[in-house]
């Protein structure tokens, strides 16, 4: 049986869900609280992040090396397109959203208004909050800017670029962040995402203690 | 023709470099200082960073983007595995070298030594480069680990990841940060790669006010 060890509100263990779930594979997640030390995720990942996906014999650590095991492993499914420009605009976009989005937004906001509440690393700052949401606000131009021109927004077909983007707009729709009337191209897109049947049960994840606002769950919002 | 867009003493940019060359494919170096604002950096890679990849009307950005579209568009040299598991190792260490390492040693040893200098930031900080230099040492260590259990880092085969560990040590080796004595199993894994006429590119490189340690370019130091 597949295994993914993900982690609560994580953007791309989210993500790896719903590719999962978009090339059919079945699996069973164990949920770690990656601030308490933990010696069965190290000996899994030495470097001790997650999402890890154990797959059999294979174990699969991060976001990039994770999508590209399981475009090589499940074809029944591509979530590259078979276009070359459009499969280096994904992975360009991924690595985007790894490097540039991570470190400006999910590290601030999400660090912010969950890790710290839950790893008891005091009170969030709203400095740094405000800070995260002003660059949410520049890369959801962003990509509101790509979903004007494009249909998915590496190009015609969904990939996995989509999915991690989607993921970390979910985690911050989640906390109430996104002013969806000032992204109408971003909504639309998202509402497109949000319908699909892989994306169910990022809809009904439950963080305790943190209410989700109240259309997070809604198809037409 | 194919075009790099790189920097100097830029670990990632002596990757590709390393790659092309392996794989026998002709291409023009273009040197850019990153520290400049650079309109025509901007249109080919929004995020800004090196290396970029142009091949044909293909543009490439980013480490990971650039070694899997090497490997989908040239295979007459493999720098993956075909065995599975050595394909995830290699893919696992190159994620590894883009977070982990290049967080903890490269941000701060090479931009406390060079471009702190080279955009006239200020001096370089001592603490930053003491805490660098510890954080290479356990990197070497691990790296020591296994070398010294595997014919090449991932396995039997050299591959990405090999090369992108190795231009990393490069560059450190050139601004004579490593204590060879110290890692004999990375100093034999090194002289081994090292040797290989993709590499000599790089230890031709000589950094304008900076001369190179002494051993830098020697096959055997």
């Amino acid at each position: 049986m597949r295994v993914l060890y993900q982690s609560l509100l994580c953007p791309e263990s989210r993500a790896v869900r719903i590719c999962l779930a978009e090339k059919k594979l079945d699996y069973h997640c164990h949920t770690i609280k990656t601030w308490d030390k933990n010696d069965d995720l190290l000996n899994k990942n030495p470097a001790g992040t997650l999402p890890v996906l154990q797959d059999g014999s294979y174990i699969i650590n991060d976001i990039f090396p994770i999508f590209e095991y399981l475009e090589d492993m499940y074809k029944n499914v591509l979530l590259f397109s078979l276009s070359i420009e459009e499969k280096i605009e994904s992975r360009r976009l991924i690595a985007w959203f790894l490097d540039k989005f991570k470190i400006e937004v999910t590290y601030t906001l999400l660090y912010e208004k969950t890790i710290k509440r839950f790893a008891k690393l005091g009170v969030p700052c709203s400095l740094t909050i405000r800070k995260g949401k002003e660059q949410l606000e520049k890369h959801l131009d962003y990509i509101g800017h790509l979903a004007d021109k494009r249909k998915w927004l590496a190009g015609d077909t969904l990939s996995y670029a989509d999915i991690l983007v989607a993921s970390h707009i979910s985690c911050h729709d989640y906390l109430g962040d996104i002013n969806w009337t000032r992204h109408p191209f971003v909504k639309e897109w998202y509402m497109k995402i949000k319908s699909r049947p892989s994306f169910r049960d990022i809809l009904k994840e439950n963080i305790p203690g943190i209410r989700p606002v109240y259309h997070y769950a809604h198809l037409d919002f």
